[in-house]
């Protein structure tokens, strides 16, 4: 089937997947490019395939075809390339002995980044405070590099009670302190362990910190106040995964 | 002295500063908000304040006043928050025993978190292909959270010549291999070194990767095809640092 309006009802409720509102309504999203919905589809995710008219890629999904103005209208690429994915969320569970708790986490490409690092370094699952910017934006996932697709990611409303709960399963809960940490080079690594890091700008809350119970900093020139926090959570990860 | 209008010529002139064309030719740039303008100034690169009508921030230099429409118009920022600082590039040459080359890094927001990591870490000179993104970007400057201010960085147009020329002066160059490389955990940190890293899609090019003499991985679950550069940049000075 070849879509060559934009006036299409179901062009226009692909389009509104561009909005966080309709993704949530929908538990759909969308990705663009090969690379992301060839690894959309190796991971199961992968829903519908939107292809510019005349051309293909060899998945034997349902697809439709769109002219070049109706990829334009859908896509979020200043250059469209051709190839959009319709993948469908996943539901997860916190699962495994090595977590990464974020704490809202602004931006995209930080979110990606992590997630990316995250897989590298063997995390289990991931959980996401519902402050965190969308995962389902086009940019986090663009950063993730498919890695989006081979992650247990969980949103949570109550970090509190989640920290709780994973103490009382004998989950060691780390995090940073620049102040009254021990330094990430000399710190016990624990079998079970959780890591909270913390928003771009305010780090981690105060009623989150408290549930800790190791703190640790990165040794660094005094000249630089702090990391990128993808950067510091990726750091982190390599070091606990020695 | 207090500009109203966006035809005024000073006011005009310090807009064109937005594009590098004309960042080249005057040598200035501009950054945004109090937390850079404050570390410009206390790096002696601040050359003269802008600032919105009826504010103030407690800094000797030159500073010229500008109403709600002017500040926007020559803002980078969605929001502007009424402080601009108009500052001079420094001449820096290569100096110290730590170096990070980059060859043609696209990111702005990787190469800000590169620098600012490289302060961290103790780089003393960042080196430039002349195809990395520009600098003076204001996204790239934002990402270095003002440590571009007291990282020394020179841009090169032959990385070939300078590499070689630090082998003579007996630095050991290191960059990334994923196959032929030794693990980051067991690799030799020599005193007088040279790190490579390379663009996001293509890594190090193929003429400078011949020029190494240490070639090193980070070890990472194999789902994971690599880690975003400013990350993999970041956990090796971590690591180089120790």
């Amino acid at each position: 089937m070849l879509y060559s309006s934009v006036n299409n009802e179901k062009i226009k409720n692909i389009k509104k997947l561009n909005n966080k509102k309709y993704r949530d309504e929908t538990n759909l999203y969308l990705v663009e490019g090969e690379h992301l919905v060839k690894e959309a589809y190796e991971n199961n995710v992968l829903e519908e395939l939107i292809l510019l008219e005349n051309t293909n890629i060899n998945l034997d999904i349902k697809t439709s075809y769109v002219t070049e103005n109706v990829l334009k209208y859908i896509s979020n690429l200043d250059s469209p390339n051709g190839i959009i994915g319709i993948c469908k969320k996943k539901k997860n569970t916190l699962k495994g002995n090595k977590i990464v708790i974020l704490e809202d986490i602004q931006d995209p490409g930080n979110l990606g980044t992590i997630i990316r690092s995250s897989i590298a370094f063997n995390v289990d699952t991931l959980v996401l405070s519902s402050n965190t910017v969308d995962l389902y934006n086009p940019k986090v996932i663009r950063a993730t590099q498919g890695m989006i697709f081979k992650q247990n990611i969980i949103i949570e409303n109550n970090l509190e009670e989640l920290i709780k709960n994973l103490k009382q399963n004998n989950y060691t809960i780390y995090t940073t302190n620049v102040k009254n940490g021990n330094s990430l080079k000399t710190i016990e690594k624990k079998d079970k362990l959780a890591i909270i890091m913390g928003n771009e700008g305010n780090g981690v809350s105060d009623k989150l910190n408290l549930l800790a119970d190791e703190y640790l900093y990165i040794d660094m020139n005094k000249n630089c106040e702090s990391l990128n926090v993808a950067v510091a959570t990726s750091i982190i990860l390599y070091e606990l995964d020695k």
